[in-house]
């Protein structure tokens, strides 16, 4: 079930990189690499930073033809694509959750600190985005608008303490985390929720 | 052979590196680290999704100071080097199809599927261009312009097809790649050949 | 000591870190995380290059709390804060050296060669600078201003120079490279030393 989720994910996060890469005026190729590197990317970093290998999609190239199929997709009928954004948001969603709590699993499985635990979701989740607003020239929208890494921190936050507390039975942990994840990005998106900001200018500039 | 290709290549890649350098004021310190990334790059993020330790430059500290000789060369005489830039293209484009075909034969050896194969040596030839511009803080060149990252998949295609059907005998398979990968890129360059691009405005902004 | 002064680094350059995402409007979020990659990449880089596993913080996760605190305090108290940035660019100094010095002493435990234990100290003390700069969308500070990977280079050279040649007892050697990479950076920021610059506009454009 995480993993149909999975892949339904990957293939939400080509689209919406897709998109950035067209606001980019990005050829063809441009714009697989950036579905690749948004899809793909944010368990890639995480499995260098545990030292994991092989990566998924080496060991899943099937990956790397699913998303750049929808890449392609998306730049051919962007405009009927574009009709469904509000579809997307939610697949986008999804897809913080989902791939938080494969990256909380994946340190779980080598017995990590639950702090580590917690990081490797967020990296998981929120790394691919970074890296796409750093290959299209941005500040990386995570750092600024909407609480989206704090979704990320929170999801994996209710997953550790639902597994130390309640155990792995019934998936009651991933669930829970699913949940209150989900719900908590959605209503973010939705009342436009933001975490304080810090503006600093210096004095003397 | 095409070790002695490599050589020149990252020597070519780290004189085209030091001009980017240049044109962003970067002091001299700054020109030999662009240049290290841009022409050692590629093959250090091949390594790291892969798995493959050491690095290149690990092994062969030696290619450490040849890029950073050639930088610095550059830099102190450029003027007389840029009237050379018809050559540095040719030598860019070598650069492009060895880096690739290097890439891709790694990635043999380590018994990838051929997908994984392809990237490999897609990773190779574009990763250091890509941090290069990413350090000048430039959209990648390769995302808009020209047909580069797409020779390099042409490039690892024919080479994987070509060690398929005709095995290995002879180097057939890497002196097929070789030749159609340069023809590509140098027509590409000549006639300023260039993929379709997608252009996308959201509606609402 | 040196591990003393390590973790006061640490929480120097988090500090820093969150002037710089100040400056970008960044939310509390990305205060921290900035904070992590300036404070922690540089090591995490390093790691990755020499593939050294487990990470630091991975090891301790101590240093993601302690630098996150950083972080945070700063963005309650950046005025407070701000005018002690004198000490802070002290503090900052000492920050690069040790990173250096800490770089060295890890790729002489696996055995490097001595291009590679400096390569390695120049990427423990600039690359965090570096990923900071990135994110923040700027070309990064240390390719145009100051002379900072140089004095990471300088101290990197004398250790490794110090440990040839009187080898490590009384670790003389550190000691050595603290001294002079320090000083040579004191006196850089405090003179305004900076390398010459390589400017280059092609003719044609």
């Amino acid at each position: 079930m995480l993993h149909f989720l999975y892949v339904i994910a990957i293939i939400a996060e080509a689209m919406s990189a897709a998109f950035s890469a067209g606001r980019r005026d990005m050829d063809y190729m441009g714009v697989v690499i950036i579905a690749w590197i948004t899809a793909l990317g944010g368990g890639t970093i995480r499995n260098l930073m545990l030292g994991h290998y092989p990566m998924t999609w080496v060991e899943h190239p099937l990956y790397l033809i699913l998303t750049a199929l929808a890449a392609l997709i998306t730049t051919f009928s962007s405009n009927r694509i574009y009709k469904f954004r509000k579809t997307s948001l939610i697949l986008d969603a999804v897809g913080l959750v989902v791939f938080t709590i494969l990256g909380c699993k994946l340190a779980i499985q080598l017995s990590m600190e639950p702090i580590i635990v917690i990081i490797s979701g967020m990296v998981t989740g929120c790394a691919g985005g970074i890296m796409r607003d750093i290959l299209c020239n941005d500040v990386p929208l995570i750092f600024q608008k909407e609480i989206y890494a704090s979704v990320s921190l929170v999801t994996g936050g209710i997953y550790v303490m639902a597994l130390y507390f309640f155990g792995s039975e019934f998936h009651f942990d991933t669930l829970l985390a699913f949940v209150v994840g989900l719900s908590l990005r959605l209503l973010a998106v939705h009342y436009d929720w933001s975490l304080p900001k810090f503006t600093f200018r210096d004095d003397d500039k």
